[in-house]
C-alpha cells in the first residue's frame, strides 16, 4: 500500500477542475455539478489522498462541522431531535459530531473543550445540567440551546416544546375523563420544563376549580442500574402502601407513565376503568405498551428545523433578528389509557 | 469580554506545574493528583484559555478522540452500545465523536473523511452497509467493526453477537413450546448477522427434524416514513391473506415481531395461545409491549468493552494477537409470548 500523500492541488490537477472546486466537493458545500463530484470522488478514492480538516481549518477558518450535545441518547426525544438535525446539517453541507454528554456536567465541559478544538462552526446544546452556561466554549462561537434553558437567557437562543401547554393538555383530558384526584409523577424537577409542566397541570386544575395538593406530587429518584420505569413504580407503589389515594395519573415522561400503569395492574386495579393514565413524549413504548398510553406529541421535527434554521443564520451572519425564546407548540395523543 | 488568547505554558506558570501536566489534565490522562487537575482547570476557566486540540494534535499526533460510526442511534442496540462505549473511553481520557450515517453508503464515506481530518486515534464502525471497507479512512487508523462485517476480515477485527446461536435458541424456544410451522421474518437481509440468524433457525429445525419450507421466509421492505413495526405487521397480513398458515413467528428483530403480534391480535387470535412469538435485541419496548415478548438478549456491555479494549490495545500498539473474529455469546428471555 503505497500511501504516498498528495496535495489537494494534485487532486485538482487530476481531476481538471480548481482547487477551490475540490475543496468545495470534499466540504459538500454545493455549488458543483454531480459529474464534476464523481470525477473528484473517484480521484481522492484513486489517489489515497487524506483529507486533512486540520491543516485546511487553520487555512480557511471554517470546518463545515457542528458539534451537539446530548444528555442522552437511547432517550427517544433526543434521539429524534438530534437524528433530524444530522440530516438537515448534512444536506447544508455540514457533517455532525454528536457528543453524549450522559447529563454530567464534567463530561459536558470535557467535550465543549474537545468541540473547540475541533474548530466547529457552529454548536447546539441540549444539556443535561440545571442551566447551561460554560466557559469552556469560546462566547463568539454561534449557539443554540434545545429543551435546556441557558444561563444567559439575553443572547443565547432557546428552542423547545411549549412544556406549559403540554402540562395542562394532559391534566384537562384526565379531568374531561372524569377524574379529580390527580397525581403527577416528576423527574429531575430542576428543570426548566418540569417546572413548566407542572405550572401547566395546577393552572389546568385550577381552570376547573379542583384545588391543588401538595400531597399529588411524587418525586422519583432514580438510583443507578434502575429503569426509570421501575423507579416510578416503586414510588407509587411506595405511595400507595401509604395509604394514598388517586384516580388520574399525569407523569412527565412516557417511562415514568409506564412505571405507574404496572403499579396500578400489580394492585388488580385496571386501567382506565379504575385510574387514568397520561404520559409525555409520545415515545414509541408509548403506542405498543398496554394499555396503549396517552401522551404529548412534542414536534421534533419542527424544533430540529428550527435549531438548524437559527444556527445557520447565525453562522453565515445573514439574520440576527432571531427570537430568544423560540416555543413550539405540542399536541395531546390520545389512547386507550385515559 | 476580553478574550485575550493564553498560551499552553502561561497556563503552566500560572498553576506552578509543568507544560506537560497541563497537558495531561487537558487531555484527562490520569497522570496527575486531583489537586493539581482542580488548580488547572481553575487557571483555565480564569483566563479563558482555549484548548486548541488543533495546533496540539499536529504538535504531538495524538487527538485523544475516537470517532465512532453508528447507523441509527435511534435504535436501542444501538444506542447503549454506543453509550456504553462512550463511557468506557471517557474514564480512559478519550472523547468519542459519534457519527450518525443513517444506513447511507454516501454519509458513511463523509463521516469517514471528516473524521479522518479531525486526527482520530482510533475508529469504531458499526457499518449500514453490506460490508465496511472504505478507502476514505487511512488504512493505519486503528479500526474496530461491531456487528456488521468488515470487507478486509484478514486484518480488521469484528466483535459481534453469536448471532447464529440466536436464531438457534429462539427457534428452538417456539418448538419446545409446541410450534411446528415456525414463520420467519427478515429484514436487511444482506446483512450477515441476519444471515446467521437464519442459519440458526435452519439447523434448530433440522435438529427437531422439521423440514425447512420457503414459503416460512417473510421477507419485509421498508417504506420510507413507515415504521418496522407498521412494515413487519402488513407483510404478514397480505401473507395471511393469501392463505398462509403457521403456529409460530421467529422475528429478526424486537420491532418486528410487535408488528407480528399485532397482525395476529387484529385477526382476532391470540398470542401466545394460538401463535407464539419470539423476537431479538430485548429492546425496552419488549419489556412492555403487550403481551410481553420472549426476545434474544445480547450482551451490549461485553461488546462495547471488549471493542475498546481491543482498540486501545491496538492504539498503544500494546498488542497484536487479537482474535479477527470475537463472538459474544446472547441468551433467551423468556416471556408472556411464548
Amino acid at each position: 500500500m503505497n500511501q504516498r500523500k498528495v496535495s489537494i492541488k494534485e487532486i485538482a490537477e487530476l481531476s481538471g477542475v480548481s482547487v477551490a472546486t475540490v475543496s468545495r466537493v470534499i466540504n459538500n458545500n454545493g455549488r458543483f455539478s454531480e459529474e464534476t463530484r464523481k470525477k473528484v470522488l473517484q480521484v481522492i478514492k484513486d489517489t489515497h489522498y487524506e483529507t486533512n480538516n486540520i491543516a485546511k481549518s487553520l487555512r480557511m477558518k471554517k470546518s463545515n462541522t457542528i458539534g451537539i450535545l446530548v444528555p442522552d441518547i437511547s432517550n427517544s426525544f433526543f434521539a429524534n431531535v438530534v437524528q433530524e438535525i444530522e440530516s438537515i446539517l448534512f444536506k447544508k453541507g455540514y457533517s455532525t459530531i454528536i457528543c453524549n454528554t450522559d447529563r454530567n456536567e464534567e463530561k459536558e465541559e470535557a467535550y465543549l473543550r474537545m468541540l473547540e478544538g475541533k474548530m466547529i462552526d457552529g454548536l447546539i446544546v441540549i444539556s443535561g445540567v440545571k442551566e447551561f452556561g460554560s466557559t469552556a466554549i469560546n462566547k463568539k462561537t454561534p449557539l443554540i440551546c434545545i429543551d435546556r434553558k441557558p444561563k444567559d437567557t439575553k443572547s443565547t437562543i432557546l428552542i423547545e416544546s411549549d412544556h406549559y401547554q403540554g402540562g395542562f393538555l394532559a391534566t384537562e383530558e384526565l379531568i374531561s375523563k372524569g377524574c379529580h384526584n390527580i397525581a403527577i409523577i416528576i423527574h429531575r424537577d430542576f428543570l426548566s420544563s418540569s417546572k413548566e409542566r407542572l405550572l401547566g397541570y395546577q393552572n389546568a386544575l385550577k381552570k376547573y376549580q379542583i384545588p391543588f395538593k401538595e400531597e399529588n406530587v411524587i418525586h422519583v429518584t432514580v438510583e443507578e442500574k434502575m429503569s426509570r420505569t421501575e423507579a416510578a413504580k416503586a414510588a407509587l407503589l411506595q405511595k400507595i402502601s401509604e395509604g394514598y389515594q388517586f384516580d388520574g395519573v399525569f407523569a412527565l415522561n412516557d417511562r415514568l407513565a409506564i412505571g405507574a400503569i404496572h403499579a396500578i395492574l400489580d394492585l388488580g386495579k385496571k386501567v382506565p376503568e379504575d385510574i387514568k393514565v397520561v404520559g409525555f413524549d409520545n415515545d414509541p413504548i408509548s403506542k405498543y405498551c398496554y394499555p396503549c398510553l396517552t401522551t404529548i406529541r412534542q414536534d421534533n421535527m419542527l424544533i430540529a428545523e428550527q435549531a438548524c434554521e437559527n444556527l445557520l443564520a447565525l453562522i453565515d451572519g445573514t439574520r440576527k433578528d432571531m427570537k430568544k425564546h423560540q416555543v413550539i407548540p405540542v399536541t395531546l395523543v390520545s389512547r386507550a389509557s385515559t
